[in-house]
């Protein structure tokens, strides 16, 4: 299995993606990494190079705040653009980068085509639950806005991930609200509310935000605005709170003496909340994968997205999806009825 | 000064409440309080009556789920309707309810009345920031969706309650957003930002919800459906990881014994997160001060929340934000020009 990666994509690129691409090539014996980008940087961050790394040298990237249509039209040698291309070409089997969401969905949109059936693509990644088994949410900012109609094709999405690549048999789908009841929210949630439960799905209502880490549903809907907020609200509370305990547990002797001993409990907490650990979030809805690594992604969590690439590729996900689309359009059908 | 509580209202209605109101009067000696509701259950829990309390019976109540405007309309006997009543005939300074969100604002504006110039009210509660100064977001649900007058019109009365009552000269005021540059977001934040832009207000530009807790402004904007999923999104990652923290120090004799020392570590932390020690959110846009307890509010939230609206009654922030009406008003006419 080969993957193209964008090398220089990232607060910390490429140090941090070559590292992760290293790191999955010594674990994952089937893997080969094309990798794109200043070949001079990417080589200062190489002892070694290993025979399935290819680097592939361009000049040209896509910058965090380029616009997205008009850099991935005019930027043809950009790492993440030749990335995908190499997809396209079918020279790669999947293209993995941290660089900008938007561009890498243009550029995926652009090249790799949409999957017949889906109006737009989502950004899905898995969240942590206290219990350990994760949850899917989408979208997290693929598409600033949806329609109802793009909601329920979320949910589709998720629930074929979870049964074909997760092996849960019946997922249970859940509405990001505000409240409990089918009445509550916005036009949009309350639009969606109708369409998911007259659908197939094994929709379990609306989940609220405050519930969503202790699992309630496998796969949770809601736009890209808001599911991107609530992504980063998470990080950011998680991130606040450990460097709160951090700061007090080394505030005395007394207490760092204690913290030692817990160490451990602190390394077992943080790794279950680590998004590091949760790989990089899959562009659902094109004809094949393309996976969104987090921006500030450190080596293993660049390492993580690569192999959660390899088991979208290994797993058949884009293609599942693309067969379960006919299905999800006729149920789209029998919905507008 | 006198409050008007809704007995009835939220989770641990009406023990919780009751147990608020006796712990605010033995705190604060200028306060009167009268508690709207089932005399016969608030008496239960009252081992000796205060002077300063006033129980006023009443039967009726709003649940959790009815329909605002209609269950306002029509029960008007209702606990929560009649301490809203009670601020309108000026028999109480300020109304205090944990019950229903939306019916406690359509009581508000339909009796108390919004303020001439602010088109929408917002509920905007103070939360914690790791530096303990916490800042001020609005809307969290007081309306679902929001034009962008409005998203100014809640900048503007942020930054009038931070002047007037916290005495900060310049708050920093932020929208909430997916990135930081200009163009980010829906329709409504590339609105909004260019009204900010363009306004007397000290905009600091987008503020990330990763970001939040570490304080990047003072006054933070957004719509009331993403509001309400941020504030819901804080609490339960915080609430979530104690329940890690505790389950893991407690998992073992060794790892018993080092959580005791760190005990009162853990007691300040949580301090700091505690949204029970941060009161209620004031609706801001009323002719009144109304004060929205949360709805799980135990005993020390539901004191926290009257001893806010103590505060807000004491500092005149509904006629300070009244007064700056007049100039939000002529701010809005040139930000259309």
């Amino acid at each position: 299995m080969k993957l193209a990666v964008d090398a220089m994509g990232g607060d910390h690129a490429p140090e941090s993606v070559v590292s992760g691409c290293l790191k999955a090539l010594s674990t994952y014996s089937d893997l080969e990494i094309i990798l794109y980008g200043d070949k001079q940087m990417i080589d200062s961050f190489i002892d070694d190079q290993p025979d399935r790394l290819t680097i592939h040298h361009t000049d040209e990237k896509i910058e965090a705040d380029d616009v997205p249509t008009r850099a991935v039209r005019r930027k043809k040698q950009a790492s993440m653009v030749l990335a995908v291309q190499a997809v396209k070409n079918e020279d790669a089997d999947a293209a993995v980068s941290a660089g900008n969401t938007g561009a890498l969905m243009t550029a995926g949109l652009l090249m790799i085509g949409r999957t017949e059936g889906i109006e737009r693509p989502a950004l899905a990644p898995m969240l942590p639950t206290m219990d350990g088994s994760g949850f899917l949410l989408l979208d997290v900012g693929a598409n600033m806005e949806a329609k109802p109609s793009q909601l329920l094709q979320y949910a589709q999405m998720g629930d074929v991930y979870m049964r074909n690549v997760r092996g849960i048999e019946r997922p249970r789908i859940g509405l990001l609200n505000v409240g409990d009841e089918a009445g509550k929210g916005t036009e949009l949630t309350k639009a969606v509310y109708d369409l998911l439960s007259s659908s197939e799905l094994n929709f379990v209502g609306n989940v609220e935000a405050r519930d969503l880490l202790d699992g309630p549903a496998d796969v949770v809907v809601c736009d890209g605005f808001t599911g991107n907020v609530v992504l980063k609200t998470i990080e950011g509370t998680a991130m606040s709170l450990f460097g709160l305990i951090r700061k007090e547990l080394t505030s005395s002797l007394k207490t760092k003496l204690a913290a030692g001993v817990l160490k451990p409990s602190f390394k077992q907490i943080k790794a279950k909340m680590d998004y590091a650990e949760y790989g990089g979030a899959g562009l659902f809805g094109l004809n094949a994968p393309v996976i969104k690594a987090h921006g500030s992604s450190d080596a293993q969590a660049y390492f993580s997205a690569l192999r959660q690439a390899r088991t979208l590729v290994l797993e058949n996900v884009a293609d599942t999806i693309k067969e379960n689309a006919a299905v999800i359009d006729k149920e789209e059908d029998t919905a507008d009825e």
